[in-house]
């Protein structure tokens, strides 16, 4: 063990493991997943090389040798409820991903909620055996989240009973789906669905594209690889042309809409049920953010304890670089900024499960709201993960571009979280209008209830552009509920605004339509205002939980660096609103300084509690034990290219040069 | 060609050709430019596969080849100009990097400035014919940017006339110098000179660490690649790690400090010479940011107007998403900042190019001034390039995450650029350091001249906490004039916050060190405005030159655009420091959309002026003609996980896992 690194354990004021046991949820939750990490980092059959070491295709190989044997595993020792699969799943898959993912993250839950019947009893015992292995077909390279804009087609033929799928251009190619290129050899394909030459929009179809025998393509199948990306090397995002690829009638996912056999379109009763499972995703996502963060602050903040570089006093030993007042302001708020997410994401999964259950029930009254929100603080939280990652990478000097720091792998896992499940910009102005119709309604005098009842509050013209320093000054910038009311106060201003300038563009006789348009900015930032006022509430409501004041005074602290880091990065528009006045504005980076020094000799504790294993951070920087430079050394020595001493290319082309000359 | 980028380019007010020459510097460059282009790209030898589908070896192997070929080619050609050769070789390296760059970078420029006579004698012609293959090794595991931290010895044996050189420890061994690993076989080590029992410090030694003949290591080199990175895969930045190696006293470089046969030590005359090859390097880095940020714009602009995606007004057609008030949010900025950079980085050559005269003449007095300015903007432009790039590829959608939208690899291998050649927050320091000095200089009176002349006024006592509206509001924020005094102000205001906050961390009984390091969140930031305010005076000055009347009104718009858009997204620091108010905040966000309208027809005849050939780009999605869906089907088959129909894992694990279940 590295002597600084005890050094730094010592210095704690509270006991790790207790908040380990708060950000699993309990001891009990805290046991369970260290006894499903110890299966998975004891069993030989999960010995691997570190992919960075391997080809492309050897990667993917790699990845898809490790689903199958966890299908078989987690069935060998009777694994079956969905957060221990997926924390068991997560410890395999490290910093990377399922080859096999859709299969179970798409295929298998379409089959389960859109199959009638009948198609039930033929297409689960196939997929649950793995005989038909699926992915989900919907963007094409042409399009992404518009659905209308699907240009793929499914036509039906009342003479043979088939539909008939089409790529009418080069366009409408399916692009992007997982497990699509080399793993499935089926695909729930989405098309604009034709018959009695009517289109009735969107429909699901179980579509056959490789042959379940020897896994070859079908005929008028054009599928494959959409080649190497930024990250999941692992995952073989496919690409789909269908070329008049005839299936039987039977196989459109019949539960809600149909096609009769002659051909006749019969409805579906309600859309509402397909919006539960993107929510799903989106509030996953989030803690998701969080435990990307997290990682990436164990590592960056761990090297920065053993790292020694340059010097404050001269004369002296050279000091750990987390001493310098710049490392502990890039790492100190996106630690606070990581705690604040897994809290978040905690609270997200508990309010869709009660959710859940109201819908269960018929009540659909809360889900416009989680919908709004978990739209918003996917974008939130995964901008603020996405760059975070790259300043912990960017804090650790030339290391951290090494791969075998794992901040790049981190990243590069990562980003996509920005894109996929509902593109960030476009996420925020789902929230935005949720926000501007909330408070269209409190304007027009109805009473909002939940999280957006402070637009209740909007009757009173907020926005009066004034002087700053003639506002009333009651915030105290060191008590969190008046931190929490402040950021209130801002996302109403800001929500407030950008209502008033789609108004405003309206009377400058622009359709609503491009009075939107021209009012994204402030929608955008009205947004981004409400989910930062939420983090922040959230994080200061779950203090009011923990009980041991040891640990609620370090996180009382991390939570008051978060709400004030927040305020100095957005020191404008408080003061725009008059919500802070200049000294205050001052007094906040004042106080900002001296919580970077209250927590310094916490902060290798409070990355300890988030209890990342070894084997799962993969990274030599971050170790437990500080050991780093060793490490490194011995990682570079296996790598690929120092499997001969003598690179062929010397010889190709090095040595011939000379003589050329 | 795509139509909508035919219509684009219709739309476009100004003469792009012309615009060309001005990013190039005049007709003449543009030309030489070119020709120097069409030999690269028309000749047979350096067509080669996307490196993408390759593997670490392979893309190794490649970038040998071609280093090898440039070096034939440039005499085959008699390229000789150094910006000619920069620009050749920037055409064979596409977005990657050279193999064998530290070769000439480094090695042979080291080998130039510090051989004695007799060295050179001995030295060039190996050099120069590549019997010796050279790189510069100087940072090691464990010791970056501190060079007194370095721990490699040289310890002078006057018994056989040798040095030993020695790795005393795992955290000592050379670590990242570009083509250590594989390529070379001399090192310029860089080590503590120990002789007659006294450490004099770092020198440079002349190290054979492969034979000459065979390429195999030489007794007691340790020597092999670090591994995979973020990007670089390409070069083989290598390790070495020294046994107790011996070389005669004459490889030591001589031509300053020395080291006589008895072991009596010399000291060298002046250390002011290496000085200015770092400022160098800095310079061109500005270029290099410039250049990163004008690829990256003219990819996502050129897709954003021929991607089409969701609906502004419901029942039309999908919109080119360059219609989005975000995405014009997105990406004019960074359009602004490109150009902002493009006209920097030219100052910065000429600058370099005046002072060297004057520094060949003896003249050293603008050195210091250089140095600060080119420490603070090589960190402050690779910052913002390297956010930047990637708010352009997450503005491509899901493609932008492909490799063949380029976006990864410009990415990749310009990150590096803010850690090496000075890591940035430790530039920014250094930029600070001499304003905080100029401050006090013109406090105690002294009169400044040169771009920190503005801290003259500092005398006036201008930070004083006060109401905002209180101040006189003169700024006129559609004038470019009135913006570069206000950022000027800002500049001046921020560096006296830092100086104060130093001096009172003095008064706190700190000493001078520690009150530097409880400052350094002010200084960066006082850096920061101070190199901000330059670019916009920069861009501000460039507009004088310019006589082409469509040009100067089109980048007029530009200039503003970056003023204004710094303004908003830095409000803080203009409404604390009394320099706007509120209102004229709001002004200059409303400002700011009709800006990004103004430059909307524009936008795609602006990146075309960059002149980026498509063989440069390599990117599908940044294509001139706009075809993109086409080519990236295209890319998407050849890519080698494509190689066979059915992929070897489905017979070794997916077939097999179905009779385990």
């Amino acid at each position: 063990m590295n002597p600084d690194i005890i050094k730094e354990r010592q210095n704690a004021t509270f006991d790790v493991e207790k908040l380990t046991y708060i950000l699993d949820g309990g001891l009990e939750k805290t046991k369970r997943r260290r006894e499903i990490e110890s299966m998975v980092f004891s069993d030989p059959d999960f010995k691997e090389e570190d992919p960075n070491f391997l080809s492309r295709s050897e990667r993917y190989d790699q990845a898809v040798r490790k689903s199958a044997q966890m299908i078989l595993k987690l069935r060998e020792y009777g694994i079956a409820d969905p957060e221990e699969i997926y924390c068991y799943k997560t410890m395999v898959n490290g910093n990377h991903h399922e080859a096999m993912g859709l299969h179970f993250v798409m295929f298998l839950p379409t089959l389960y909620s859109q199959c009638d019947p009948q198609q039930s009893k033929k297409w689960l015992p196939l997929a649950e055996s793995f005989q038909a292995m699926g992915t989900y077909a919907q963007t094409e390279m042409g399009h992404g989240t518009h659905l209308r804009g699907l240009e793929t087609t499914a036509t039906y033929d009342p003479a043979t009973q088939e539909f008939v799928l089409n790529s009418p251009t080069i366009s409408s190619i399916k692009w992007w789906p997982g497990g699509l290129g080399k793993t499935s050899n089926h695909a729930i394909v989405l098309a604009q669905l034709y018959t009695q030459g009517n289109c009735h929009g969107l429909h699901a179809f179980i579509v056959p594209i490789r042959d379940m025998n020897t896994h070859v393509p079908l005929p008028g199948i054009v599928v494959g690889d959409i080649g190497p990306k930024f990250g999941f090397n692992e995952v073989d995002n496919g690409f789909l042309k269908l070329e008049n690829v005839r299936i039987p009638r039977e196989n459109m996912l019949m539960k809600y809409a149909k096609v009769e056999p002659d051909g006749t379109y019969v409805k579906p009763p309600s859309a509402k049920l397909t919006y539960g499972t993107m929510v799903f995703i989106r509030s996953l996502i989030v803690g998701e953010s969080a435990r990307a963060l997290s990682k990436s602050c164990t590592i960056a903040i761990r090297y920065s304890s053993v790292r020694h570089q340059s010097e404050i006093r001269p004369g002296e030993p050279e000091p750990q670089i987390l001493d310098y007042q710049t490392q502990q302001y890039k790492l100190f708020p996106l630690l606070a900024t990581a705690y604040a997410f897994s809290f978040v994401g905690q609270y997200m999964k508990e309010t869709y499960h009660r959710i859940s259950g109201d819908i269960n029930d018929g009540d659909f009254s809360e889900l416009p709201e989680l919908h709004a929100l978990s739209a918003g603080l996917k974008a939130f939280t995964t901008w603020t993960t996405n760059s975070g990652i790259e300043v912990c990478r960017m804090s650790c000097g030339g290391h951290g571009y090494s791969r075998s720091s794992a901040l790049p792998d981190i990243y590069v896992e990562f980003t996509p979280t920005c894109t996929y499940e509902g593109e960030n910009t476009v996420m925020m102005l789902q929230t935005a209008r949720y926000l501007v119709k909330s408070y269209r309604q409190a304007k027009a005098g109805q009473q909002l209830s939940g999280i957006v009842s402070y637009l209740n509050e909007a009757k009173q013209h907020r926005v009066q552009p004034q002087p700053v320093a003639a506002r009333p000054t009651v915030v105290d910038i060191n008590d969190l509920a008046s931190l929490v009311e402040v950021y209130k106060q801002r996302a109403a201003i800001l929500v407030e605004l950008a209502a008033k300038s789609i108004q405003q563009e309206m009377q400058n006789r622009k359709s609503q339509e491009d009075a939107w348009n021209n009012s994204a900015i402030d929608l955008v930032r009205a947004s981004d205002a409400h989910c930062h006022y939420v983090v922040v509430k959230l994080f200061t409501d779950k203090l009011g939980e923990i009980g041991d004041i040891a640990i609620h005074s370090v996180l009382s602290t991390l939570a008051l660096l978060y709400a004030l880091h927040g305020i100095t990065t957005n020191s404008g528009d408080f003061l725009q609103a008059g919500l802070l006045n200049v000294p205050q504005v001052h007094q906040v980076s004042a106080r900002i300084k001296e919580l970077l020094s209250q927590l310094r000799p916490n902060a290798v504790a409070l990355v300890d509690a988030f209890d990342h294993h070894d084997k799962k951070l993969n990274s030599v920087l971050g170790r437990y034990d500080g050991n780093v430079y060793e490490h490194m050394f011995e990682w570079a020595r296996r790598s690929p290219l120092n499997a001969t001493e003598v690179h062929e290319s010397f010889h190709k082309y090095l040595k011939p040069l000379r003589s050329k000359l």
